[in-house]
């Protein structure tokens, strides 16, 4: 069986967001016991990511290791008609990803005692991130 | 249902080659509705990625941003039989990715409007490289 | 169906471990015949990737390679309480991944001939790492 869904993530700009309620409740909404969860965004300047969910510094150095490895406003970049954050928003997307399967097992999501799910938002300003999660596999 | 089907993306060297019209071509033709299409580059010096498609100076700026990051030739590589690219080609891989899961909805490709599927060839030289396609679901 | 299985990796610190002989046993087992093998590991300072096969020089250069992006003790870092090497560990594995989906095809992994399935052990100690694989498709 599938189930499908999309929701709306509001960020206030760049940095990350805690998808972790909404995809457990969506798998366990969809009656999969054993299976992969498969969460998906939409655009090319957020991105997702598995990440240590206890100390939220982790999550700050992240971002300094990226600030640091593309800056906004690096004179390498030729595509700035949209502002100097717009293809370092690009680049930190694509060295971290838009899909992500997780693994469904006894009907929840099989992460780490420490993975946390997250969006994160690239770009400086609020954006309206669309998620589509989909769910397959086997029910009770 | 599943639908499975592997092509040859003939690369005139080092650049990005769009995947979209093979991609939705097999979606299309599977019959799924609801589902996901798994892409898969079989090889370990070309790669996938999801980028910004109505600019063209976006590709070319992830192209020069890894330039810089991962230079040709660079000292620090000691697999250096096959020149100097290929190691690149490797770090190039393993930074970007070699498969890549979209949702399928209502019949086709849940992408984002400015979402493009593309093959990442990173060696300098001309390669024949072969893509898998799965696309696994629910048909009407 | 649905074949899921969790196994442990006793890793002796930083450094790559081959998970082909582990996949393609659970991928037999299964009996699927074509499908998705999906893969993934519990932990956010370990990750996976696709990488050459045929010259263990590919692999340390990569470890040579993430040592100079992500040098441990990188004064940029806070979250420094689990050591020097912790927080490069997070940034190793978010550069890298914790899911592969491989395709499943004539009941074996459809992997390139020189693609290999690796755990990387980012920590420098020891650890026991779960990973889970899911393998899900038609049967014969």
């Amino acid at each position: 069986m599938i189930s499908q869904h999309e929701f709306v993530v509001a960020t206030a700009g760049r940095g990350t967001y805690d998808l972790g309620d909404d995809i457990r409740g969506l798998v366990l909404a969809s009656g999969v016991v054993t299976g992969i969860c498969h969460v998906f965004v939409r655009h090319t300047s957020a991105s997702l990511m598995l990440c240590e969910n206890a100390d939220s510094a982790v999550r700050q150095d992240l971002e300094s290791f990226m600030q640091r490895l593309v800056p906004d406003g690096d004179p390498l970049f030729t595509h700035i008609d949209e502002g100097p954050d717009d293809m370092p928003a690009h680049v930190r997307s694509i060295l971290t990803r838009s899909d992500l399967s997780l693994p469904v097992s006894d009907g929840g999501c099989a992460l780490g005692t420490w993975q946390g799910v997250y969006l994160w938002e690239h770009r400086l300003a609020s954006h309206r991130r669309k998620v589509m999660v989909t769910i397959s596999g086997e029910s009770r």
